[in-house]
Protein backbone atom coordinates (compact mmCIF):
# COMPACT_ATOMS: atom_id res chain seq x y z
CA UNK A 1 0.00 0.00 0.00
CA UNK A 2 1.51 3.56 -0.91
CA UNK A 3 2.34 6.28 2.44
CA UNK A 4 -0.73 8.70 1.48
CA UNK A 5 1.97 11.53 1.41
CA UNK A 6 3.49 10.19 -1.58
CA UNK A 7 0.17 11.96 -3.23
CA UNK A 8 1.66 15.49 -2.25
CA UNK A 9 3.24 16.84 -5.08
CA UNK A 10 6.03 18.78 -2.60
CA UNK A 11 8.05 17.91 -0.22
CA UNK A 12 9.37 20.31 2.34
CA UNK A 13 12.65 18.88 4.28
CA UNK A 14 14.43 19.84 7.48
CA UNK A 15 17.96 18.70 7.19
CA UNK A 16 19.71 17.83 10.31
CA UNK A 17 17.96 15.09 11.58
CA UNK A 18 16.27 13.66 7.98
CA UNK A 19 19.34 13.51 5.56
CA UNK A 20 22.44 13.63 8.04
CA UNK A 21 23.42 14.06 11.80
CA UNK A 22 25.92 16.79 11.34
CA UNK A 23 28.62 15.88 8.59
CA UNK A 24 27.54 12.03 8.80
CA UNK A 25 24.70 11.14 6.17
CA UNK A 26 21.55 9.24 7.83
CA UNK A 27 21.23 6.52 4.49
CA UNK A 28 17.58 5.87 4.46
CA UNK A 29 16.91 9.46 4.81
CA UNK A 30 19.16 10.54 1.27
CA UNK A 31 17.93 7.00 -0.18
CA UNK A 32 14.29 8.43 -0.04
CA UNK A 33 15.45 11.84 -1.27
CA UNK A 34 16.64 10.22 -4.79
CA UNK A 35 13.37 7.75 -4.73
CA UNK A 36 11.10 11.57 -4.49
CA UNK A 37 13.52 13.13 -6.84
CA UNK A 38 13.08 9.69 -9.19
CA UNK A 39 9.13 10.23 -8.63
CA UNK A 40 9.45 13.75 -10.48
CA UNK A 41 8.28 15.23 -6.72
CA UNK A 42 9.27 18.74 -6.06
CA UNK A 43 11.48 19.33 -3.19
CA UNK A 44 12.90 22.01 -1.03
CA UNK A 45 15.16 21.63 1.68
CA UNK A 46 14.62 24.16 4.39
CA UNK A 47 17.21 24.60 7.52
CA UNK A 48 17.68 27.29 10.26
CA UNK A 49 21.79 27.44 9.65
CA UNK A 50 22.63 30.77 9.86
CA UNK A 51 26.34 30.53 9.08
CA UNK A 52 26.81 28.85 5.25
CA UNK A 53 25.27 29.75 2.09
CA UNK A 54 23.27 27.34 0.11
CA UNK A 55 26.13 26.73 -1.97
CA UNK A 56 28.08 25.40 0.50
CA UNK A 57 24.77 23.30 1.37
CA UNK A 58 25.27 21.68 -2.23
CA UNK A 59 28.88 20.69 -1.35
CA UNK A 60 28.05 18.96 1.39
CA UNK A 61 24.91 16.86 -0.01
CA UNK A 62 27.32 16.32 -2.81
CA UNK A 63 29.70 14.09 -0.38
CA UNK A 64 26.23 12.55 0.51
CA UNK A 65 25.73 11.38 -2.91
CA UNK A 66 22.51 13.63 -3.54
CA UNK A 67 22.29 15.82 -6.69
CA UNK A 68 20.88 19.06 -5.31
CA UNK A 69 20.57 22.22 -6.80
CA UNK A 70 20.87 25.77 -4.90
CA UNK A 71 17.22 26.34 -5.90
CA UNK A 72 15.68 23.25 -3.99
CA UNK A 73 17.42 25.00 -0.69
CA UNK A 74 16.35 27.57 1.51
CA UNK A 75 18.59 28.59 4.46
CA UNK A 76 18.02 31.12 6.62
CA UNK A 77 20.51 33.11 5.92
CA UNK A 78 18.83 33.07 1.91
CA UNK A 79 15.69 33.72 3.00
CA UNK A 80 16.75 36.57 5.52
CA UNK A 81 18.38 37.84 2.23
CA UNK A 82 15.65 37.74 0.34
CA UNK A 83 13.01 39.09 2.90
CA UNK A 84 15.16 42.21 3.35
CA UNK A 85 15.74 42.94 -0.72
CA UNK A 86 11.67 42.60 -0.64
CA UNK A 87 11.50 45.54 1.92
CA UNK A 88 14.13 47.58 1.41
CA UNK A 89 16.01 46.86 -2.27
CA UNK A 90 19.66 47.31 -1.84
CA UNK A 91 19.42 47.99 1.87
CA UNK A 92 22.24 48.84 3.86
CA UNK A 93 22.83 46.14 6.77
CA UNK A 94 25.52 45.34 9.66
CA UNK A 95 25.27 41.51 10.61
CA UNK A 96 26.60 39.77 13.23
CA UNK A 97 26.77 36.99 11.27
CA UNK A 98 29.58 34.92 9.83
CA UNK A 99 31.23 34.45 5.71
CA UNK A 100 27.94 32.50 4.78
CA UNK A 101 25.06 34.98 5.70
CA UNK A 102 27.49 37.68 3.90
CA UNK A 103 27.60 35.93 0.91
CA UNK A 104 23.94 35.96 0.80
CA UNK A 105 23.11 39.03 1.98
CA UNK A 106 25.31 40.22 -0.41
CA UNK A 107 24.13 37.99 -3.24
CA UNK A 108 20.69 39.41 -2.62
CA UNK A 109 21.87 42.43 -3.74
CA UNK A 110 21.96 44.24 -0.39
CA UNK A 111 24.96 46.54 1.24
CA UNK A 112 26.85 44.52 4.14
CA UNK A 113 28.40 47.74 5.93
CA UNK A 114 30.00 48.68 9.37
CA UNK A 115 27.15 49.39 12.13
CA UNK A 116 27.52 53.28 12.04
CA UNK A 117 25.64 53.23 8.24
CA UNK A 118 23.58 50.59 8.48
CA UNK A 119 19.79 50.51 8.09
CA UNK A 120 19.56 47.14 9.53
CA UNK A 121 20.85 44.95 12.01
CA UNK A 122 20.87 41.25 11.09
CA UNK A 123 21.52 38.89 14.03
CA UNK A 124 22.96 35.32 12.91
CA UNK A 125 24.88 33.24 14.69
CA UNK A 126 29.25 33.88 14.49
CA UNK A 127 31.35 31.32 16.26
CA UNK A 128 33.81 33.81 15.99
CA UNK A 129 31.45 36.35 17.82
CA UNK A 130 33.52 38.96 20.44
CA UNK A 131 33.14 41.90 22.58
CA UNK A 132 33.37 44.22 19.33
CA UNK A 133 31.16 42.52 17.51
CA UNK A 134 28.67 42.67 20.09
CA UNK A 135 29.10 46.55 21.09
CA UNK A 136 28.77 47.21 17.23
CA UNK A 137 25.60 44.86 17.16
CA UNK A 138 24.58 46.96 20.66
CA UNK A 139 24.71 50.81 19.34
CA UNK A 140 22.68 49.74 16.32
CA UNK A 141 20.36 48.43 18.37
CA UNK A 142 19.71 51.10 20.50
CA UNK A 143 20.06 53.04 17.55
CA UNK A 144 16.02 51.79 16.34
CA UNK A 145 17.74 50.01 13.62
CA UNK A 146 14.89 47.43 12.34
CA UNK A 147 16.53 44.26 14.12
CA UNK A 148 16.11 41.18 12.07
CA UNK A 149 16.99 37.75 13.07
CA UNK A 150 17.95 34.72 10.90
CA UNK A 151 16.68 32.27 13.19
CA UNK A 152 15.77 31.91 16.87
CA UNK A 153 17.73 28.49 18.09
CA UNK A 154 19.20 28.92 21.42
CA UNK A 155 21.07 26.21 21.62
CA UNK A 156 22.55 23.29 19.05
CA UNK A 157 24.36 19.84 19.52
CA UNK A 158 27.59 20.06 19.00
CA UNK A 159 30.11 17.64 18.49
CA UNK A 160 31.08 17.29 22.07
CA UNK A 161 28.19 18.91 23.76
CA UNK A 162 25.82 21.73 23.50
CA UNK A 163 27.14 24.74 21.77
CA UNK A 164 25.32 28.65 21.46
CA UNK A 165 22.82 29.17 18.50
CA UNK A 166 21.90 32.58 17.32
CA UNK A 167 19.80 32.72 20.72
CA UNK A 168 22.96 33.83 22.70
CA UNK A 169 23.30 37.04 20.86
CA UNK A 170 19.17 37.61 20.77
CA UNK A 171 19.28 37.01 24.71
CA UNK A 172 22.37 39.35 25.21
CA UNK A 173 20.57 42.25 23.28
CA UNK A 174 17.07 41.58 25.10
CA UNK A 175 18.62 41.77 28.13
CA UNK A 176 20.80 45.29 27.50
CA UNK A 177 18.14 46.85 25.60
CA UNK A 178 14.92 45.40 26.64
CA UNK A 179 14.26 44.78 22.13
CA UNK A 180 13.56 41.33 20.48
CA UNK A 181 13.87 41.17 17.11
CA UNK A 182 10.87 43.03 14.71
CA UNK A 183 11.43 39.85 12.87
CA UNK A 184 12.75 36.17 13.28
CA UNK A 185 13.30 34.56 9.32
CA UNK A 186 14.06 31.11 10.31
CA UNK A 187 12.05 28.34 11.27
CA UNK A 188 9.00 28.09 13.18
CA UNK A 189 8.14 31.45 11.02
CA UNK A 190 5.97 31.89 8.41
CA UNK A 191 9.00 33.82 6.93
CA UNK A 192 10.67 31.12 5.54
CA UNK A 193 8.20 28.95 5.45
CA UNK A 194 6.46 31.25 2.60
CA UNK A 195 9.75 31.18 1.06
CA UNK A 196 9.57 27.65 0.34
CA UNK A 197 6.61 27.67 -0.76
CA UNK A 198 7.15 30.04 -3.19
CA UNK A 199 10.64 28.44 -4.64
CA UNK A 200 8.07 25.04 -5.05
CA UNK A 201 5.06 27.10 -6.90
CA UNK A 202 2.57 24.58 -4.54
CA UNK A 203 0.01 25.53 -2.53
CA UNK A 204 0.65 24.59 1.47
CA UNK A 205 -2.16 21.73 0.99
CA UNK A 206 0.34 20.44 -2.12
CA UNK A 207 3.06 19.86 0.04
CA UNK A 208 3.72 18.29 3.45
CA UNK A 209 6.66 19.52 5.60
CA UNK A 210 8.99 16.96 7.33
CA UNK A 211 11.25 17.39 10.34
CA UNK A 212 13.14 15.98 13.53
CA UNK A 213 11.78 18.76 15.99
CA UNK A 214 8.33 19.31 16.87
CA UNK A 215 8.23 22.99 18.02
CA UNK A 216 10.47 23.78 15.45
CA UNK A 217 9.65 21.79 12.04
CA UNK A 218 5.70 20.52 12.89
CA UNK A 219 5.04 23.89 14.28
CA UNK A 220 6.04 25.60 11.10
CA UNK A 221 4.40 23.28 8.94
CA UNK A 222 1.10 23.97 10.88
CA UNK A 223 1.83 27.51 10.78
CA UNK A 224 1.37 27.64 6.71
CA UNK A 225 -1.18 25.16 7.10
CA UNK A 226 0.43 22.35 5.19
CA UNK A 227 0.51 18.61 6.68
CA UNK A 228 3.41 17.63 8.74
CA UNK A 229 5.19 14.44 9.08
CA UNK A 230 7.39 14.02 11.93
CA UNK A 231 10.54 11.51 11.51
CA UNK A 232 12.30 9.91 14.57
CA UNK A 233 16.17 10.37 12.87
CA UNK A 234 17.07 13.14 14.51
CA UNK A 235 16.70 14.89 18.42
CA UNK A 236 13.07 13.71 18.43
CA UNK A 237 12.53 9.79 20.36
CA UNK A 238 9.41 8.08 20.77
CA UNK A 239 8.51 8.20 24.03
CA UNK A 240 9.32 11.80 23.82
CA UNK A 241 5.92 11.65 21.49
CA UNK A 242 3.88 10.53 24.97
CA UNK A 243 4.21 14.92 26.25
CA UNK A 244 3.45 16.47 22.88
CA UNK A 245 0.57 19.05 22.46
CA UNK A 246 1.38 19.58 19.14
CA UNK A 247 0.48 16.39 17.11
CA UNK A 248 2.06 15.91 13.47
CA UNK A 249 0.18 14.46 11.29
CA UNK A 250 2.09 11.59 11.00
CA UNK A 251 5.13 9.59 12.33
CA UNK A 252 7.74 7.46 10.94
CA UNK A 253 11.57 6.34 12.14
CA UNK A 254 13.01 7.74 9.40
CA UNK A 255 11.98 9.31 5.67
CA UNK A 256 12.79 5.76 4.11
CA UNK A 257 9.84 4.43 5.74
CA UNK A 258 7.36 6.47 2.97
CA UNK A 259 8.33 3.35 0.78
CA UNK A 260 8.51 0.48 3.10
CA UNK B 1 27.12 75.76 58.94
CA UNK B 2 28.45 72.29 59.17
CA UNK B 3 26.72 69.95 56.58
CA UNK B 4 24.67 66.78 58.31
CA UNK B 5 25.79 64.09 56.87
CA UNK B 6 29.60 65.13 58.63
CA UNK B 7 28.25 63.82 61.36
CA UNK B 8 28.53 60.02 59.93
CA UNK B 9 31.17 57.68 61.13
CA UNK B 10 32.15 56.48 57.80
CA UNK B 11 31.46 57.15 54.29
CA UNK B 12 30.47 54.16 51.58
CA UNK B 13 31.43 55.91 48.19
CA UNK B 14 30.77 54.91 44.57
CA UNK B 15 34.15 55.85 42.53
CA UNK B 16 32.96 56.39 38.69
CA UNK B 17 31.03 59.48 39.28
CA UNK B 18 31.90 60.41 42.50
CA UNK B 19 36.12 60.86 42.07
CA UNK B 20 36.32 60.02 38.63
CA UNK B 21 34.74 59.45 35.03
CA UNK B 22 36.40 57.01 33.84
CA UNK B 23 40.45 57.48 34.04
CA UNK B 24 39.72 61.06 34.41
CA UNK B 25 39.87 62.63 38.35
CA UNK B 26 36.78 64.75 39.27
CA UNK B 27 38.83 67.60 41.35
CA UNK B 28 36.29 68.53 43.60
CA UNK B 29 35.26 64.43 45.09
CA UNK B 30 39.31 63.56 45.23
CA UNK B 31 39.37 66.68 47.32
CA UNK B 32 36.41 65.98 49.12
CA UNK B 33 38.17 62.37 49.95
CA UNK B 34 40.87 63.81 51.43
CA UNK B 35 39.37 66.40 53.52
CA UNK B 36 37.13 63.69 55.01
CA UNK B 37 40.24 61.42 55.85
CA UNK B 38 41.60 63.85 57.48
CA UNK B 39 38.68 64.41 59.18
CA UNK B 40 39.52 60.90 60.77
CA UNK B 41 36.43 59.39 58.74
CA UNK B 42 36.27 55.62 57.58
CA UNK B 43 35.95 55.09 53.95
CA UNK B 44 35.52 52.64 51.91
CA UNK B 45 34.97 52.58 48.20
CA UNK B 46 32.25 50.57 46.38
CA UNK B 47 32.36 49.84 42.65
CA UNK B 48 30.42 47.25 40.62
CA UNK B 49 33.97 47.13 38.28
CA UNK B 50 33.84 43.21 37.53
CA UNK B 51 37.59 43.06 35.75
CA UNK B 52 40.18 44.62 38.07
CA UNK B 53 41.56 44.11 41.28
CA UNK B 54 41.70 46.13 44.68
CA UNK B 55 45.43 46.66 43.52
CA UNK B 56 44.33 47.51 40.15
CA UNK B 57 42.18 50.11 42.07
CA UNK B 58 45.17 51.34 44.23
CA UNK B 59 46.92 52.16 41.53
CA UNK B 60 44.76 54.20 39.95
CA UNK B 61 43.75 56.15 42.93
CA UNK B 62 46.81 57.07 43.27
CA UNK B 63 47.56 58.71 39.99
CA UNK B 64 44.72 60.51 41.36
CA UNK B 65 46.62 61.94 44.01
CA UNK B 66 44.43 59.90 46.85
CA UNK B 67 46.31 57.41 48.68
CA UNK B 68 43.95 54.47 49.51
CA UNK B 69 44.65 51.46 50.94
CA UNK B 70 43.47 47.56 49.69
CA UNK B 71 41.00 47.39 52.55
CA UNK B 72 39.74 50.98 51.83
CA UNK B 73 38.21 48.99 48.61
CA UNK B 74 35.07 46.56 47.98
CA UNK B 75 35.20 46.02 44.53
CA UNK B 76 32.25 43.18 43.28
CA UNK B 77 35.32 41.18 41.78
CA UNK B 78 36.78 40.95 45.58
CA UNK B 79 33.12 41.24 47.08
CA UNK B 80 32.68 38.20 44.95
CA UNK B 81 35.59 36.19 45.71
CA UNK B 82 34.80 36.84 49.53
CA UNK B 83 31.12 35.65 49.22
CA UNK B 84 31.89 32.21 47.57
CA UNK B 85 34.62 31.68 50.18
CA UNK B 86 31.93 31.84 52.90
CA UNK B 87 30.16 29.87 51.04
CA UNK B 88 32.27 27.27 50.26
CA UNK B 89 35.57 27.98 51.89
CA UNK B 90 38.54 26.87 48.69
CA UNK B 91 35.63 25.94 46.27
CA UNK B 92 36.66 25.33 42.72
CA UNK B 93 35.00 27.98 40.31
CA UNK B 94 34.99 28.64 36.26
CA UNK B 95 34.53 31.87 35.71
CA UNK B 96 33.91 34.06 32.39
CA UNK B 97 36.05 36.62 33.76
CA UNK B 98 39.09 38.54 33.31
CA UNK B 99 42.73 38.90 35.02
CA UNK B 100 41.42 41.27 37.83
CA UNK B 101 38.77 38.76 38.87
CA UNK B 102 40.63 35.62 38.30
CA UNK B 103 43.24 37.84 40.75
CA UNK B 104 40.43 37.95 43.34
CA UNK B 105 39.31 34.76 43.25
CA UNK B 106 42.66 33.26 43.82
CA UNK B 107 43.60 35.24 46.92
CA UNK B 108 39.89 34.40 48.43
CA UNK B 109 41.64 30.73 48.27
CA UNK B 110 39.67 29.94 45.57
CA UNK B 111 40.48 27.29 42.67
CA UNK B 112 40.25 29.04 39.33
CA UNK B 113 39.81 25.89 37.14
CA UNK B 114 37.91 25.06 33.73
CA UNK B 115 34.26 24.68 33.08
CA UNK B 116 34.21 20.81 33.75
CA UNK B 117 35.42 20.16 37.38
CA UNK B 118 33.89 23.69 38.76
CA UNK B 119 31.39 23.49 41.56
CA UNK B 120 30.28 27.42 40.56
CA UNK B 121 30.02 29.25 37.99
CA UNK B 122 31.19 32.96 38.39
CA UNK B 123 29.70 35.36 35.40
CA UNK B 124 32.05 38.42 35.21
CA UNK B 125 32.13 40.86 32.04
CA UNK B 126 35.06 40.31 29.89
CA UNK B 127 36.54 42.28 26.86
CA UNK B 128 37.73 39.04 25.35
CA UNK B 129 34.79 36.78 25.60
CA UNK B 130 34.40 34.84 22.79
CA UNK B 131 32.10 31.69 21.51
CA UNK B 132 34.33 28.98 23.10
CA UNK B 133 34.02 30.60 26.65
CA UNK B 134 30.28 31.57 26.02
CA UNK B 135 30.05 27.41 25.30
CA UNK B 136 31.80 26.49 28.18
CA UNK B 137 29.62 28.92 30.52
CA UNK B 138 26.41 27.95 28.60
CA UNK B 139 27.36 23.67 29.99
CA UNK B 140 27.94 24.47 33.36
CA UNK B 141 24.64 26.16 33.99
CA UNK B 142 23.34 23.85 31.67
CA UNK B 143 24.73 21.31 34.47
CA UNK B 144 23.06 23.16 37.26
CA UNK B 145 26.33 24.54 38.98
CA UNK B 146 25.96 27.65 41.99
CA UNK B 147 26.07 30.92 39.53
CA UNK B 148 27.25 33.74 41.04
CA UNK B 149 27.04 36.95 38.87
CA UNK B 150 29.67 39.70 39.53
CA UNK B 151 27.43 42.78 38.65
CA UNK B 152 24.06 43.11 37.13
CA UNK B 153 24.89 46.15 35.18
CA UNK B 154 24.08 45.78 31.30
CA UNK B 155 25.45 48.27 29.37
CA UNK B 156 28.25 50.79 30.81
CA UNK B 157 29.40 54.66 29.08
CA UNK B 158 31.76 53.55 27.26
CA UNK B 159 34.58 55.97 25.49
CA UNK B 160 33.15 56.25 22.39
CA UNK B 161 29.67 55.14 23.35
CA UNK B 162 27.70 52.24 25.07
CA UNK B 163 29.56 48.97 25.78
CA UNK B 164 27.85 45.76 27.10
CA UNK B 165 28.40 44.87 30.90
CA UNK B 166 28.19 41.67 32.78
CA UNK B 167 24.55 41.90 31.27
CA UNK B 168 25.84 40.84 28.17
CA UNK B 169 26.65 37.39 29.26
CA UNK B 170 23.79 37.09 31.81
CA UNK B 171 21.27 37.92 29.14
CA UNK B 172 22.57 35.45 26.75
CA UNK B 173 22.66 32.37 29.52
CA UNK B 174 19.28 33.59 30.42
CA UNK B 175 18.05 33.35 26.76
CA UNK B 176 19.61 29.88 26.40
CA UNK B 177 19.09 28.57 29.27
CA UNK B 178 16.09 30.09 31.58
CA UNK B 179 18.79 30.47 34.28
CA UNK B 180 18.97 33.68 36.44
CA UNK B 181 22.31 33.71 38.53
CA UNK B 182 21.59 32.44 41.86
CA UNK B 183 23.42 35.53 43.45
CA UNK B 184 24.57 38.91 42.24
CA UNK B 185 26.96 40.28 44.43
CA UNK B 186 27.67 44.03 42.95
CA UNK B 187 24.72 47.29 43.73
CA UNK B 188 22.29 47.29 44.25
CA UNK B 189 22.30 43.65 45.90
CA UNK B 190 23.01 43.58 49.32
CA UNK B 191 25.67 41.36 49.71
CA UNK B 192 28.47 43.97 48.38
CA UNK B 193 27.44 46.32 50.78
CA UNK B 194 27.35 44.20 54.15
CA UNK B 195 30.94 43.11 52.74
CA UNK B 196 31.38 47.55 52.98
CA UNK B 197 29.80 47.59 56.38
CA UNK B 198 31.55 44.72 57.46
CA UNK B 199 34.94 46.39 56.37
CA UNK B 200 34.40 49.73 58.03
CA UNK B 201 32.85 47.84 61.19
CA UNK B 202 30.08 50.26 61.30
CA UNK B 203 26.11 50.01 61.38
CA UNK B 204 23.88 51.43 58.78
CA UNK B 205 23.18 54.10 60.41
CA UNK B 206 26.48 55.19 61.73
CA UNK B 207 27.47 55.78 57.14
CA UNK B 208 26.04 57.37 54.28
CA UNK B 209 25.74 55.72 51.18
CA UNK B 210 27.32 58.37 48.23
CA UNK B 211 26.75 57.65 44.45
CA UNK B 212 25.85 59.10 40.73
CA UNK B 213 23.07 56.81 40.37
CA UNK B 214 19.84 56.26 41.77
CA UNK B 215 18.95 52.65 40.77
CA UNK B 216 22.02 51.13 41.44
CA UNK B 217 24.07 53.43 44.47
CA UNK B 218 20.22 54.78 46.58
CA UNK B 219 18.49 51.42 45.87
CA UNK B 220 21.70 49.93 47.50
CA UNK B 221 22.10 51.97 50.34
CA UNK B 222 18.37 51.52 51.23
CA UNK B 223 18.48 48.28 50.87
CA UNK B 224 20.94 48.10 53.86
CA UNK B 225 19.30 51.26 55.64
CA UNK B 226 21.65 53.81 55.49
CA UNK B 227 21.34 57.42 54.58
CA UNK B 228 21.91 57.97 50.86
CA UNK B 229 23.92 60.72 49.01
CA UNK B 230 22.92 61.33 45.62
CA UNK B 231 25.84 63.56 43.62
CA UNK B 232 25.05 65.03 40.64
CA UNK B 233 28.41 64.38 38.87
CA UNK B 234 28.59 61.42 37.56
CA UNK B 235 25.07 60.37 34.46
CA UNK B 236 22.44 61.44 36.89
CA UNK B 237 21.63 65.18 36.18
CA UNK B 238 19.54 67.39 37.94
CA UNK B 239 16.65 67.26 35.51
CA UNK B 240 16.44 63.62 36.07
CA UNK B 241 15.50 64.32 39.83
CA UNK B 242 12.25 64.86 38.74
CA UNK B 243 10.76 61.60 38.03
CA UNK B 244 12.45 59.48 40.32
CA UNK B 245 10.39 57.58 43.04
CA UNK B 246 13.52 56.66 44.86
CA UNK B 247 14.31 59.83 46.51
CA UNK B 248 17.97 60.35 47.97
CA UNK B 249 18.16 61.67 51.86
CA UNK B 250 20.29 64.08 50.03
CA UNK B 251 21.47 65.43 46.77
CA UNK B 252 24.53 67.61 46.02
CA UNK B 253 26.13 68.78 42.74
CA UNK B 254 29.80 67.47 43.80
CA UNK B 255 31.18 65.66 47.13
CA UNK B 256 32.96 68.85 47.58
CA UNK B 257 29.51 70.53 48.18
CA UNK B 258 29.41 68.48 51.90
CA UNK B 259 32.00 71.27 52.93
CA UNK B 260 30.27 74.33 51.44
Amino acid sequence: MTHPLLKKKGFILDVDGVVCRGRRPIEEGVEAVKKLKDMGKKIVFVSNNSTRSRRMFVERFSGFGLEVEEDEIVLATYATASFIGRERRGARVFTTGEEGLVEELELGGLKVVDYEDAEYLVVGSNRNVDYGLMTKALRLCLRGARYVATNPDRIFPGEDGPIPGTGMIIGALYWMTGRLPDVVVGKPSRVIMEEALKMLGLRPEEVVVVGDQVEIDVRAGKRIGAETLLVLSGVTREEDLNGIHLKPDYVLRHLGELFD
